[in-house]
Formats: structure tokens, C-alpha cells, sequence
């Protein structure tokens, strides 16, 4: 149960091993291989269908009353929305991210579209948030299921995104997944080469795991 | 392409096809054969290493800044929390949460702890509900890798179930999982029988994929 997981089971050429996630070696792929690496290959373009396949897992995610209330801008590297996008990101992330064949830039709808109330209902905002990112989630695993690698961040100026992509009022930007394959670390700046490094941690289930009530201990096993 | 889905790839006893998901024929397992039964078998058991391996999926689940911003109540069917939430279901719940082995209860950290600011930030109330479906998407999918399925609902008196089981103000309740082995139809009544065999849909996706801008098409082929 202790040794750390060190093997990518769905590698590409220009993948290597990710830092040790102990306790995840307990997990069915593709949950078990997911990481956020910041290293990606700038030559890599993905296919009209791949990203199909991806945007179907998005499609198909769980949804509060089916109402499905997200919405995607897909920046393909160098098309006009990933052109308006690398301008607002923040500065931590005008290196990597860029260089992703995608990034699909993720929207949650947080009051009804004026001109069709009945169409795009919302239960409540908070669970738009949650079922978009039950989504991005959904995404991220289809690209991982393909070799691919995928790295959301919310670092960038979302309002000034909104803005020059046009995005109506009642949708929300949250995040973006950059999607690519990775690249070889020769390439990219010695502060990127150093976060794929790191060892990952995670709080540990006792800290947020309840059984009879809150405070609770669920047992002694989850730690 | 057009045909439909009508295996489990990850069958158990008890298990059945589920109703048709056009074009989720694209995508990896488990996100295939993801779908939300109604009706589970009200004898299965899980036991503790079984719910550790799916919260370990929520633990290593993508996060934001790592805030991981999520709680979980383990409400094991019979048990004390368990108790609680069913005496607060909708009554459209009532009748099939009760039967599934256990139900995660799940809470979005939407303030910092007064009595822990530094070690329980918040960025923003939106992205720990986002975080939060995600950590629910990757227990629901580790679920059914393991040959049982899962089905969110959001249907129960989430401020009663929150003021029983002693949840603080800096933590919103915000879903059950509900998670088990499938039962079989004759155990259940109509309604919940005949909600199962519904035929699924989604929204296509050029309704909610974007090119160039907002309201620009992404490219003919996604529909």
C-alpha cells in the first residue's frame, strides 16, 4: 500500500514518470495516471475527432436535473480564441500554457439566457459550478484515457476573457484545460522543469472525512 | 457511430443494459457505462477498504491552488448519518436513496475556518463548488470501475441534514452520492422501474461549443 505510484500506464512518446501520489496506487485508471503536468509538447496538434471524443465525455458527465448547464470555448494553439486567451493569462502561466494544443475554456451558466428561460433553466449557482466541474473532470480523464495529459488552471483575467470573447451574462468563466501531449523538459524554463518534480500531497482523509456527524471519525482506517 | 450503448462493460450480478446514450459510444471506460441506476440492491454491503479506494479518488482529484476544498459524511445505510439524511429526502428520493449501501454527503468549504484561516483558504465560493464535482466525478467513476454504480442527487433538505449532523457554517452541503450494487426491477415500484429504462439525452453539442468567439461554430462535425 506505501510504495508510490512512478509509472504512467498510458504513456506517449515525450512522457515520463510523474512524482510519487501516495495512496493513489489504489485507484482504476484513468483516475490513477492524472496529474497536472506543466510541461507540453508546442508541435502537438490534436484531431477535429479526438477533440470530439473529449467534448462527448464533458456531454456526458452527471447532471443536477439534466440541465447540463455548462458551456466550452475551444482555443485550438494560435486560432483567435487562444489568442485572446494567452493575453489575459497571469503571469505564472504565459509560459506552459500556451504551449497545449487546446484550451478548452470552461463557462457555467448561472441565470437563465433572457431570451430562452425555459430553455436553459438553473437550479442554483452553486450547482452549475459543481456540475461544470463534474464535467472539466469528465474531460480531463477521456484525454488522460487517450494519452493525452490535461492541466486545469484558473489563473488569468476571466472578465477581460468574457469580454473579448463575447461570453453573455448569465454564463460564468471558471476555468481552462489545457490538453496536449507532453513535452521534453529541455525545452521549457527551469521554474516549470521544477513543478513536475515535486512530490504531490493531499490532506489526509481524516481531515475531511465524517461518519456518525461532523467531528466524527469515520474509522480508524482513513488516513 | 450512431449506434447505441446497451453493454455494461463492468457488469455484476443484478446488473442490466441501460437505457440507450447516443454517441457515449466514443468514450473510454468508465465514463462509458457511467449512468445514474434508481434501483439497488438494499442487501449489499460495502466494506472499508472498498469506500477508502473511492475516497481516495475524491483525495486525488484536480484542485485549485491544492485548496482541495471539500468534506464528506460517510452515511452507511442503517448507520447515524445515515438516518439523519433519509428523514430529510425529497420525496421523489425517499423511495430509492435509503436502499443503496452508502451515500457520501458532500460540503463545499465556501469560507476560511475562523479557528484555522491559514490552513483552510478559499479562493473564490465558485471554484470549491467546482472542485467539489470534480472530487464527486472521480469517486463516481472509481465506483464504477470497481463494478458498482453511483447516482448524485441533490434533492433533500440540505440545511436540515447540515444543522443534524453538525456541519459548520463555513462548509455548504451540496449533494449525496449514492453508491451500491444494482437490485433487481421487481423490488421497486413504477416510477422508480420506469425511470430506468428512459432513453438519455443530452445537449448537442453545438449547443454549448464555441469557436472563434461566443456564438461562433466550433466546425461542422460537432453536433
Amino acid at each position: 500500500m506505501s510504495a508510490p505510484v512512478n509509472t504512467d500506464a498510458m504513456s506517449n512518446p515525450g512522457d515520463r514518470v510523474h512524482a510519487p501520489m501516495p495512496g493513489a496506487e489504489a485507484l482504476a485508471e484513468p483516475m490513477r495516471s492524472r496529474w497536472s503536468p506543466s510541461i507540453f509538447d508546442d508541435r502537438h496538434v490534436l484531431g477535429r475527432d479526438e477533440l470530439i471524443r473529449i467534448l462527448r465525455a464533458g456531454q456526458w458527465s452527471p447532471s443536477s436535473g439534466n440541465l447540463q448547464p455548462w458551456a466550452f470555448v475551444m482555443a485550438e494553439r494560435g486560432g483567435p480564441s487562444h489568442v485572446a486567451l494567452v493575453e489575459h493569462l497571469s503571469r505564472g502561466n504565459a509560459g506552459w500554457v500556451p504551449r497545449a494544443a487546446v484550451v478548452i475554456i470552461t463557462a457555467a451558466r448561472v441565470a437563465a439566457d433572457p431570451a430562452d428561460p425555459d430553455g436553459s433553466r438553473v437550479k442554483a449557482a452553486a450547482l452549475s459550478y459543481y456540475d461544470l466541474g463534474q464535467a472539466a473532470a469528465h474531460m480531463t480523464l477521456q484525454a488522460r484515457s487517450m494519452g493525452l495529459h490535461a492541466h486545469q488552471f484558473g489563473g488569468f483575467d476571466k472578465d477581460a476573457v468574457a469580454r473579448d470573447l463575447g461570453v453573455p451574462e448569465h454564463y460564468r468563466v471558471v476555468s481552462g484545460i489545457a490538453i496536449g501531449r507532453r513535452g521534453t523538459a529541455v525545452e521549457v524554463d527551469d521554474r516549470d522543469r521544477e513543478r513536475e518534480q515535486r512530490e504531490r500531497h493531499r490532506r489526509p482523509l481524516q481531515d475531511f472525512v465524517h461518519g456518525a456527524a461532523w467531528g466524527s471519525p469515520w474509522g480508524e482506517e482513513a488516513r
